[in-house]
């Protein structure tokens, strides 16, 4: 059972968590993955989660192959031969694609050899044919020795029978599937999918192919927010725009909390929405609110919920905000539940670029600041897209985001800053 | 018509087409995009191309509204309230979500709004709640100013009508479609998906599903140059495993360019395979192979070729290879005929990493050295991954990879690197 952290008050800027605590909050609350696991054909696997680890039935490659086009040789017979004293070989076998080839080199002779091709018996070491010179059709002169080993690649190299080729909660990229087909491996078994549930709060949104009334203000979260769980692996389940009234609310949120694995609901910054995004959380299995408000510029009203082992989120209303809390937040928290290693060392996508102008920001919170990026030859400088925080705008025209931490209060022209890209 | 650039010979290293010429060469022949476009829900959208200019069609917002719970007032009610001088103010009325609100604020006065609430006539700023204290149901006091336009956002402030909202060309990312639901816009014009026809050529090659008879090799790279080529966006038409037989070898090239807009054959980095791919896009329209072989290491043997607007390209046996090919070439290529505009400022994914060994590097070729990315707080250190150049494994293990250009032989422990990242 876990303990549900002590409540956090959402009274103006006091009471509010720091980005990185209610970070720890959320994803130490999160139970290690309890997802099902499916086996898919190798080809559908791409970026997929493993289930487990996955153990190389086999050597690879299967037996000692050339990485050259030469003549497969006995180092031994090549020590020593220079320009001014060449070694001569005898070319008694031809090795060809697809073929274990029969006999073996001996000392004194060599196969003519293609990359790719079975290493005869015998041979230890390939000569590339840019180091021979043909003597006449069954002799080849050399200028310079190889060592045990040139050029081929041994039985096993690329990953030994026995040994890990992948382990458990990798997400399955083009290369990791290659190395699979590489072993043979047709099948993996992958976590399924997991499913995010969408709900749309407030009287005043509309469906954005609907024309709104005067005061009513077209749905753009639910479209923003499915598209980033999609990115993220997820499936989506749109439950709709639903009113602010407690009964219709609540059962939807209970509702989506019992059919998905995550649920986020948006809209809802102003006060009275605020009230009723916690109590819908109060309404449900411990250890319910995690956190009210957060120390983010976009981004503050967030709530942070648990029901069970599912996460909750009440996003925002405005786009900005909502985007930016989904990736402070909810990105992770996806990540995890969906089985994918924790793995600290593997950065995020960024760049570092020189920033154009002066930019303010208040101590005591993180700020977000969007970004457009200009590139002199291999030098990126970030603009900063200042406009409305609640415009969707800025955020199209973003090529992606800095951050001012806590306790700085601003950064001057020239500074260099890490831009994170929205991809 | 476009005229054939002359032919490169491949003869050892000499001959060798440096990267950044054969990328010029290579895009400079690619026609501008002759896809057709298809109309799409916005939702379905994500990550395709818009075909053309999207115009916004309303102003967003479409009327001024409170970003802010607090008070919607007349500015110059506000002007030089301090805590010793408090302004006081009526509260008139309420604006509530999804409503317009009826009457006005006149001097003296103001209504109470909640954020995204629809600013009262005459209103022109909105005070935070936290920044009034209420003297009783029907007045406020206030202890700072507020000028006019504070705390809201006005109609057309996120953008305009007749304001181009996307321009042709761009990659539709979540905040796009944001944008243009906020704008009521429900379809969006894309261009269609391009088709990638994928050959694997040789008489060793076997399914990777089939166990291998001694010599024979499993076919690595359908599967990561698929994966590679639908991360690209594009849809993959398979044409499996061909001999290298001419006969047949030529007419599955003919066909796949034929019914696809880009074609990729892999397999043959042997001398005579290197041939048969030659004389297979000889056998084509005209231009033909505009290069053969790069100073690139892994990727030495690629041929790059096109006929009339059908890209062709001749990827290496090794899967390793083969992936830098389609790194440096294939997919700038994908992307350009796909209709994404090319936007020299917007960056690659990549960290900035401490080189943690030594590593030396040939005159006169573009090396691509693989990395495991290892942390330290914020500071990244790069391990070069050195094992066989033809080992999947290394690739799978990877982070990412490093450039060392042409005229650098090698660099030192502690350089720093600039990391370009395996997503």
């Amino acid at each position: 059972m876990i303990k549900p952290e002590p409540l956090r008050d959402m009274l103006g800027r006091e009471g509010l968590t720091p980005v990185s605590e209610a970070q720890t909050i959320l994803l130490d609350h999160l139970t290690p993955v309890v997802l099902a696991s499916e086996t898919v054909p190798l080809a559908e696997g791409l970026d997929r989660i493993t289930s487990e680890d996955i153990i190389a039935p086999e050597n690879l490659p299967p037996c000692d192959r050339s990485t050259m086009d030469g003549f497969a040789v006995i180092a031994a017979d090549t020590f020593g031969a220079s320009q001014s004293l060449p070694a001569y070989l005898n070319v008694v076998g031809e090795v060809f694609m697809g073929d274990e080839p029969d006999g073996k080199v001996s000392r004194g002779s060599c196969y003519k050899i293609p990359t790719g091709g079975v290493m005869p018996k015998g041979a230890d070491a390939v000569v590339m044919f840019e180091h021979t010179v043909p003597i006449d059709e069954k002799m080849i002169e050399l200028v310079k020795g190889v060592g045990s080993g040139s050029n081929i690649i041994r039985q096993g190299d690329d990953i030994r029978q026995g040994q890990r080729a992948l382990s458990a909660g990798r997400l399955l990229r083009p290369q990791d599937l290659g190395l699979l087909a590489g072993l043979g491996i047709s099948t993996v078994a992958v976590y399924r999918k997991i499913s995010v549930g969408i709900i749309s709060t407030g009287d005043e949104i509309v469906d954005y192919t609907k024309l709104p009334a005067p005061g009513e203000i077209r749905n753009i979260n639910t479209v923003t927010i499915s598209s980033q769980a999609k990115r993220c692996g997820a499936d989506v389940i749109d439950y709709g725009i639903v009113s602010d009234s407690e009964e219709e609310f609540y059962s939807t949120v209970a509702r989506a909390v019992n059919e998905t694995d995550l649920v986020l609901f948006s809209g809802g910054s102003s006060v009275g929405m605020r009230d009723l995004g916690e109590d819908a959380i109060k309404q449900l299995e411990l250890p319910g609110v995690l956190v009210h408000g957060v120390a983010l510029k976009p981004g503050k009203p967030v709530i942070i919920g648990l029901s069970g082992n599912t996460p909750i989120f009440g996003l925002p209303g405005h786009p900005v905000s909502a985007l930016n809390c989904f990736e402070f937040f909810v990105k992770p928290a996806i990540q995890i539940i969906s089985g994918l290693e924790r793995n600290e060392s593997f950065p995020e996508a960024t760049v570092s670029a020189r920033l154009m102008r002066n930019i303010n920001s208040a101590a005591g919170r993180l700020d977000v600041i969007r970004v457009q990026l200009s590139c002199d030859v291999d030098d990126y400088q970030a603009h900063p897209i200042l406009g409305k925080s609640g415009a969707i705008s800025t955020l199209s025209r973003a090529h992606g985001y800095f951050i001012i931490a806590e306790d700085i209060q601003g950064l001057e022209t020239g500074s260099l800053v890490k831009v994170y890209l929205y991809l």
